[in-house]
């Protein structure tokens, strides 16, 4: 670097890296898409070795001495709030700044020869932990996962965290600023609550699983969920759907941003709420402000807020009644024969239905963050050393039973049901949950603002509830951090009173409790 | 690099920089994949940046002084010939020394800077080609394949090629060692029997267009395409099938060729046609022999045996009466209200009419390689100086009606027809006609060592023919240059007379001259 550069040539040079490093991302990003929806099963083998050279290049091109040079100068010259006016736009180039060098920092600290070694040891324990899920047996995958936790509690010492506090490093990685004391705070008033509510549930009549006895032609079932994407607004010229294994969102340009699904015969809805889910994921991405384009601010800004989006769509509107008033009679309209004699009412109750169960991603709304919760705790205890490896089933089943009232049949629908933690992702799951939370206090501000939504959404007006979560979160990117976005929003911090609220009416109304 | 490293830790050096340059090109190539395939329209500016930088990361990866390094090094060390024993295979390090030395030299030559004039200029040339076709109008264009013209000579300039020999240097990059003296000793002669014998066919009755009449429905065309890609030995393990507006081949790993093609509504055999020749190609890039997986090896090795292998699958195997023998029923199946009353010979008539026009890409076999020739001779001339800029429209005029006895409507359907110039790409011509005429001395020699060939067509067993192209092109990749095999397979050096004794005789019987 040429130590007379100005601060706007140091501020476009850094771009210019930045955006370099972006385009290769999107590459892996791609081969990546690729490979779970079109590449032969013969070109397995070399992708992950392309994808391996995309991934290295891009850390590579973060970690350079001319990013850290860079971004030092930078940080004396620009204030943190400093803005870059364009012709049409402004770049915000303090929060570029800070952005840059969180990224920076967290890649710059960990040694590559940790990286390569990780890589190695995950690749072992994820097909440890397959097979250790086939054979229902833990004990196989106990030492791959004694190894992982190992992993995860050096990269929070890379990063400078204290012994004491490793998993809280972890946390703050996916969710700044909220570590064990704030999560607990918030997640176990819910737990209990959830829990008395759940117990109330129990006991009141349940609804008849209505699609069970039929088959579902997929060929219409794609056609209707194409219908629905496009009807709440999804815009084919900036994105596609595909199918895959599993449903996931990926970012492959400012203007490309794919989402996947997959069809279950036995239910038309499966794949739907699906692409209705993945779609949340998909508008945040896509309604980007145009100024942070090919910069490291044109993401969003946590894995939290993410799934707050994802699952206000899903769950908050998608198995809302106002949605699915225009919309059951285009799916009759499908599936005449299959549907034709179940009422509305019947299958709102269906697509609500209350029924604890021992698998996370097929839990309902009310039982979902209770998952969560759970695996937060056992998470913190691994990591305080009140839990060991060994005892983990065990401390799951209890928790399981404790919570939900249900009893794992083996460890494959018990603690080996997740393949978070056999790649390390320790501190990821709470987000799940915090989406739910985030969703609802968005939501009631959203209705506070824009007024009659259920009128809205049956008219199938989606515009006004896109704008309005544009403006106030997705135009942001990564500008704004959670705790600021939400207070920003909302006027107050993080709480799980919104989302308690809306199940408690939901549900209440729904059981007739 | 470490001066004392031993030869063979230099080899492994410089494979693992092959590789890994090899793993960047892959993403490269599937970024361009995904653009002609599935990329939504608002996602096209980005993707073009993205694969700038790729392809710039792919070249730099090539030229870097390391690799100079280790090749002045290895090629003291190694004879042309040296192999090494693996456990399993050999791998052939002198081939590997040479073919990655021609690579490197021909990159490391041109300047980086002109590289980046280059795909300026050319990026504008070809947009004002695309507007002057539509204005049918060369003279907008001009000035344009001037600046192109001036680009491919500098270009063989920094090769190292005397000024009087420049277009022999481009010729050479395409096939090595067939300058326009070796072409023009082939090409003269064969466009002289070419232009008499179609002008025997022009005096003899035409075929009708039988298909002219019908809609032909995309998704019978794609399943019937499917059909008989998968009954030719297409493995979709290895490789896929998809649409794009240009059918191309493109391998993005050693199992993973994908080939394209596109459906007319009006004829159900140009969808399937695209499919034969491009499974041709994805078939040679499918055989290379694995000792060369993951190197610069792993390719064919020029674009004439390329085009050698597509147009052997496509005219000489795809229309000849043994193939269709079996296929013409199961087409009937697909299409038979369309087809139902179209007997075997007027459709074997119909595929191989001779009809000649202005357009290239729909010539058929007879005329096809005149097209080539005259291209041939005009980028010559434009070379040495015989011809300007500013006379080729006529001159293509003239050549047109002289060859073909075809007078152009406009430029549009003229000179501006191939987008080859309008990218620089000069001297790639006559890849296409060579193709034509290495396919027929390798048919020649395959029938004389396999014997009943049509035999084997009516059957659909194709194994043997796959085999005998495997042994005796493929699995070898870039280890031979055209000339050695050519030589090597057929015992004799590139001649027309196979290629022209096959027109002559499947023409003679289908027009009973």
């Amino acid at each position: 670097m040429n130590n007379n550069m100005s601060t706007a040539d140091c501020l476009e040079r850094l771009r210019a890296l930045d955006r370099e490093r972006m385009h290769i991302s999107r590459a892996a990003a791609l081969l990546q898409w690729d490979q779970e929806t079109f590449l032969p099963s013969g070109g397995v083998e070399e992708r992950a070795e392309q994808l391996a050279v995309l991934q290295g290049l891009a850390h590579e091109k973060l970690v350079c001495r001319e990013i850290g040079e860079l971004l030092d100068k930078l940080r004396d010259a620009l204030s943190s709030n400093y803005v870059i006016q364009n012709t049409q736009d402004e770049f915000p180039a303090g929060d570029f700044i800070r952005v840059l060098r969180r990224d920076y920092e967290k890649a710059v600290k960990i040694p590559v020869e940790f990286v390569r070694e990780c890589a190695k040891a995950e690749g072992l324990s994820q097909a440890a932990w397959v097979e250790a899920r086939k054979q229902k047996d833990f004990t196989a995958f106990a030492p791959h996962l004694e190894k992982m936790l190992d992993f995860a509690k050096q990269k929070a010492v890379f990063w400078g965290w204290e012994k004491t506090q490793l998993y809280n490093g972890l946390l703050d990685y996916f969710e700044p600023s909220l570590g064990v004391k704030e999560l607990t705070e918030i997640f176990v008033p819910l737990r209990d609550r959830l829990q008395l509510f759940l117990k109330k549930i129990a006991v009141s009549p349940k609804p008849d699983n209505i699609f069970f006895h039929h088959r579902f032609e997929e060929t219409k079932q794609e056609a209707f969920c194409r219908e629905v994407l496009s009807g709440i607004g999804f815009n084919d010229k900036r994105g596609r759907m595909d199918v895959s294994a599993h449903p996931f969102t990926t970012t492959l340009g400012f203007n490309d941003v794919r989402i996947t699904t997959r069809y279950a015969a036995s239910d038309p809805l499966s794949g739907l709420f699906s692409v209705i889910h993945e779609s949340g994921h998909a508008f945040y991405e896509l309604g980007l402000d145009n100024s942070l384009r090919y910069s490291s601010l044109a993401e969003g800004t946590s894995m939290g807020i993410h799934e707050s989006q994802s699952r206000l769509w899903e769950n908050v509107i998608g198995r809302s009644r106002a949605f699915w008033a225009p919309w059951f009679p285009r799916l009759k309209d499908y599936f005449s024969e299959e549907l034709g004699e179940i009422d509305f009412e019947n299958f709102y109750r269906a697509v609500n239905t209350v029924a604890p169960g021992p698998i996370r991603v097929e839990a309902d709304e009310v039982s979902y963050s209770l998952h969560i919760i759970l695996r937060f705790q056992l998470e913190e205890k691994l990591f305080s050393g009140k839990l060991s490896v060994n005892e983990l089933p065990a401390a799951w089943n209890t928790a399981m039973n404790d919570y939900l009232g249900v009893k794992c049949a083996d460890d494959a629908e018990g603690v080996l049901q997740d393949v978070h933690w056999s790649m390390g992702a320790f501190g990821y799951f709470p987000g799940y949950a915090l989406g739910n939370l985030y969703a609802l206090q968005f939501w009631d501000k959203l209705k506070e603002e824009l007024g009659p939504v259920d009128t809205m959404l049956q008219r199938r007006e989606y515009g006004a509830i896109h704008s309005w979560l544009r403006d106030n979160i997705h135009r942001k990117g990564r500008c704004k951090e959670p705790a600021g976005l939400t207070r920003e929003i909302t006027g107050c911090s993080l709480s799980a009173d919104s989302f308690f609220r809306y199940i408690e009416q939901k549900y209440t109304e729904l059981y007739g409790l």
